[in-house]
């Protein structure tokens, strides 16, 4: 351990000092100097209360000043008024990190807001965590620097799943569920407030933590978008997934966070963005916060989505095969050399093994039997991995499975994983401790299956960038740029747009549409004017033969409508085949996103768009492009849906580059873009944009 | 109880043989007689065995016709050779009914339906309950007539809530799953194969039993569909909700059911209409079948969609807010003279008030201060429902909050649930068990105060059918109609089409089409050629100048391309404007099911459709019929949507109704039936079918 690096020290204490420690260990303030003893912590345990003279065994100090050494962490468990008190002198005896329990910070208004900037100046350089914590256990040492009530349990399992919490009360969840599980976790923090620490701090530190080999994040904000992403790509280069579960889901949900740590939240959407292009699975729901990292932590592969089903209670097994089959796995009835080795056990007269779940109901139960089914499936070509169902005899068994499963694991590195179908809670603890992880629910099952898929197949292709070519923008004015001025700037980057014209006149226009090759459309053009549509500036299925009348009449419709009489136009070959599809600019506390999505009213009411976030430097990669494509509902028809035309995805792909290194090279100039429609048109026939809005700042 | 009734004597013997019991307490044809002497059967117990003299205290009979009395129920734990020669000896002697655990029939194959049908022949008129099946527990009177290892368990709650699942396994799954969480069973009963009694005859029975206030099912087919929509009302009009979780909605799924039990299933989202048509409320996984019936099981009333969050642990508020808000349950801030209250409470310096979750950490969690809270949040006019959240330091206190929830339940009838952060089951059960069903996952709570709300709102308007007018249908020809008699039967019961004309020549197409007012589309009129569109069989936009010369070009394209020159075309009024929906119907061994799809590839990639089962008698409901409308993702597109026009929907109602009482009256003549596309006007416009499709036999 390097004790010059203070999120070290704050981990892995020599001494801790507990500021305002109660002798009752019933009350909050008597909890940490308890569980500090209770759970074996083997360094100097210094409490602090100039009430008290001691607190059980431990001699209790009057002030900071009197401690007998430095502490490496001071667990300050003052009030929000005087908790800042402490923590200056704490930082004046060279405490590396202070862990502030109180809330009444930021989450409670102003005054609170007032009190938590006069806690970070006290600080100095000291390190926080906090404050609204409820501190951090690690289980790697034994070490636990906590309040949580989950503390109250007897034993851990100390594994490889290090958890960051931005929620205390969620730590002490975590905690508690795992440990009832045999789920063995590393090392637990809860931020919270994040006035100094933060969720990428410790991801960081986590990444290079021996101990962990996969990071739970329990997240309500991100606070520091460049840092997290740095941070969760060091985790991924360092072959540790990351699992994320997202609160803010919702608008109540949104609000409720703000109320509880202060947080500003940034669009839910833009976080699955984010995590994706970072590598980090989001877990849909809290209970996947624990069972894919519990799965990951086997650190066993998945290799494909074939699974075998091994039971001996029947409606389990459906149960199970059912909720797989809905999140695209498979289960393959087992092949024919799998099923003769399967017949060989002799597995009863009854018995049908050419079909998954591979039921041995039948068979009795016997433990070799069930090793040699275990070890046939795990070495069978047909499946990726195996899934046992526990069933009810289990509790009148309750080791008859651990046993020969224990045996089998070490001759396969593919995935297993249990369902436990009865409350059975020790024989699923059980397993788990033996290295297979046992579920109570079919999505669970499914969630830490597919967790495993999605952490093998994870490419960090977001971060490979085309940088822009460095186009010149120096030139362009600010505020509203016209349709015409749009599109210009579209192309400067590399985006066709429809031919057009800017004219002025009947006879202009009549002009144009000739050069134009006869079917055109005709669009007032003005900055002012932003919905053409609805004051009738449009008009389609022009030919130079109707275009001059109908200028006239469009000037004098939009007049009447809009109060302002156009004195131009734009004359734009009309544009047909192909699909319609939405690009657009989107920016969030989290970053600048690029948007697409399919165009139409219909697409509209299924919200069927896709965004990715900007990377540091320049645009999309193309890869990232095509990815956002595909991940489009309507992407089939994009790709010959139902005998249609495939269309130009190549160029759709350099679009929408092109559309992300303009809003990379104009960065915080670029307060709105959209190029809507874009026609994708059939393949060899390009792309283009019949629209366009920008606002430069 | 009527004793004349064999499922009230099968559910409540007075004396029970069990026909190969073995006298080893830990093989499975032991366990019966085990588990009837632990749990404490009052009655008869009579072991049947001729190598064994006693088993235990008990006496046991070398054979059947040895017994001392008649038993009104026999175990029979044969093999599947040999069962069916204990029903005769059985059904001899006047027993109501046997329950067979033997598998080995129909979901083995042809030697086992041979076996299930040998079974079937014994039994007489003696009912059958099995075979496959892991027997029956009846909690109300502490009979457990079962093998399932879950009665290992010592204790199990009785309550309200009766279970009835097609898988035996699943039975022992929810009995300790519900044990464990204070959840209060009545009857749970395992049909399995159902070769004689099913789902709708346990369904029909709970429904009168006085113990039974809500009825689970695990269902993996319904085979008489007729009887199960005839049990479910019943249940529905005895006030009872009925629960449901369907297993087969992948195909993986569908797979391991039939070979699970042998049974056939309908389509997935035909059951969905069953459900929703007869008040069934859909558990979305298998967790929400208990959580549900144990919410409903309370008998309170959700009567709208607010809910109150009180919380000591900020971190599980939000995430159960979160939660609530994305199923569209709304989490307000309390009222002003809520807050008040609350704010009189005296809830510490820190607390606000004002918000919801309502957050008492601050508080110091006093059991005054609870009361007084939870009272407040239950009497306020903000609130329809109460959930409150258990933190970490309920393992340190584990009876603080069940005292005062007891204490102020009785006050009010509003729901009142609880979620339960850290692992604490013990905490939870005691809730449970005081009228607070406590769940473990935020998913949980919103399914279970969704499932309140679904109950409360059910009305049972399927059934309120419009019979056919009794249309003359006797002159229909067999076979492919052609399109123009397909529209022709569509308006002879009500449903507009496009006005038409059928034409040979040229001349004639052109008299058509200046008669249909200008604007018509042209198309071929076979019944040989289906797909018009594939052959160049169609033509839009034409007119009485160009139709023609358009005629003759399609009938040397047709010709080329089908083989077949076609002799007669339709000249149809061209429709425009409004929305393009799809009617058809669809056969399913679950009944006939109408189905309504917004037309146009767009919605079709979004599988934009809803289903209805056609009554037993008659046709759609007009209720029925606008509730299919509203339920398409589409249907804002039919409501105004963003200025739009409001569409006829009154007119599509009509059309709706129609088509189904066609399909109604014709019955198992119709053989296929589609309307595609229909054009639903603008509102005062109607509807209008421009194409159609029907089989009949």
């Amino acid at each position: 351990m390097d004790h010059l690096d203070p999120i070290a020290r704050l981990l892995q204490p020599r001494s801790v000092a507990i500021i305002g420690a109660s002798a009752d260990a019933t009350k909050t303030a008597g909890r940490p100097v308890s569980y500090l003893v209770k759970h074996g912590f083997s360094g100097d345990i210094l409490p602090v209360n100039p009430k008290v003279d001691r607190i059980g065994e431990l001699p209790c100090y009057p002030d900071i000043a009197s401690l007998p050494t430095v502490p490496d962490v001071g667990i300050v468990l003052l009030s929000a008024e005087r908790a800042h008190l402490a923590l200056r002198e704490l930082a004046a005896r060279g405490t590396a990190a202070a862990i502030v329990l109180a809330s009444g910070y930021t989450e409670t208004g102003e005054e609170g807001a007032r009190r938590q900037r006069q806690l970070i100046e006290a600080a100095g350089s000291m390190r926080i965590l906090g404050p609204n914590t409820i501190g951090l256990v690690n289980l790697t040492d034994n070490i636990v620097l906590s309040a949580t009530g989950a503390l109250e349990m007897e034993h851990f399992t100390a594994g490889g799943i290090g958890v960051v919490s931005q929620s205390g009360g969620i730590l002490g969840s975590l905690l508690s569920r795992a440990a009832a599980r045999g789920i063995g976790l590393s090392k637990l923090i809860s931020t919270s407030n994040e006035v100094d620490l933060e969720l990428a701090d410790f991801i960081d530190h986590l990444a290079d933590d021996e101990a962990t080999k996969v990071i739970a994040l329990y997240i309500e904000t991100v606070r520091n978008p460049a840092k997290f992403r740095a941070a969760a790509l060091k985790a991924a280069g360092a072959g540790k997934p990351v699992v994320a579960f997202k609160i803010g889901r919702s608008e109540a949900g949104v609000k409720a966070a703000v109320s509880h740590t202060g947080a500003l939240a940034g669009a839910d959407r833009m976080y699955d963005a984010l995590f994706k292009q970072v590598g980090v699975i989001r877990a849909q729901t809290f209970a996947d916060l624990i069972d894919i990292p519990a799965a990951l932590d086997t650190g066993r592969t998945l290799r494909g989505n074939r699974v075998a089903i091994l039971t001996s209670t029947g409606g389990a097994g459906t149960l199970v095969s059912d909720d797989l089959g809905m999140a695209g796995f498979e289960t393959p009835a087992p092949d024919g050399e799998t099923a003769a080795a399967l017949r060989a056990l002799q597995t009863g007269d009854h018995a049908v093994l050419d079909r998954n779940p591979i039921d041995v109901t039948l068979a009795g139960l016997k433990p070799d039997l069930l090793r040699g089914a275990i070890d046939i499936l795990l070495q069978s070509d047909s499946y990726d991995a195996l899934t046992i169902i526990v069933g009810s005899s289990s509790l009148a068994n309750p080791t008859l499975l651990v046993d020969p499963i224990k045996d089998c694991l070490p001759r396969s590195d593919k995935p297993v994983i249990a369902y436990v179908s009865p409350h059975a809670p020790e024989v699923g603890a059980a397993l788990t401790r033996a290295g297979v992880p046992a579920f109570a629910a079919a999505e669970s099952c499914t969630a830490a299956l597919g967790g495993m898929l999605r952490a093998a197949r994870f490419e960090a292709h977001a971060e490979a960038v085309d940088r822009p070519a460095g186009i010149a923008v120096d030139d362009l004015p600010s505020g509203s740029l016209d349709e015409a001025e749009a599109k210009q700037l579209f192309e400067r980057f590399g985006m066709p747009c429809a031919p057009e014209r800017i004219v002025q006149t009947p006879a202009q226009a009549e002009a144009a549409a000739h050069e134009l090759g006869g079917q055109v459309v005709l669009k007032i053009l003005s900055s002012e004017i932003t919905h053409k549509t609805e004051v009738g500036g449009v008009a389609v299925n022009l030919t130079p033969e109707t275009i001059g009348a109908r200028l006239i009449g469009m000037a004098a419709d939009v007049e009447a409508k809009a109060g302002i009489r156009p004195q131009r136009f734009l004359v734009q070959q009309m544009v047909s085949g192909g699909t319609e599809l939405i690009l657009g600019m989107h920016r969030d506390p989290l970053g600048t996103a690029i948007l697409l999505g399919m165009g139409g009213v219909t697409a509209e009411l299924f919200k069927d768009t896709t965004m990715r976030l900007l990377p540091a430097a320049g645009g999309l990669s193309r890869a990232e492009a095509l990815a956002m494509a595909k991940e489009l509902k309507t992407w089939p028809l994009l790709d010959g849906f139902r005998g249609r035309p495939k269309l130009d995805v190549e160029a759709l792909v350099d679009a929408i580059v092109a559309f992300s290194q303009m809003a990379a090279q104009l960065g915080d100039r670029l307060v709105e873009a959209e190029a809507n429609p874009v026609f994708v048109l059939p393949q060899g026939q390009g792309v283009c944009a019949a629209d366009g809005v920008v606002v430069l700042a």
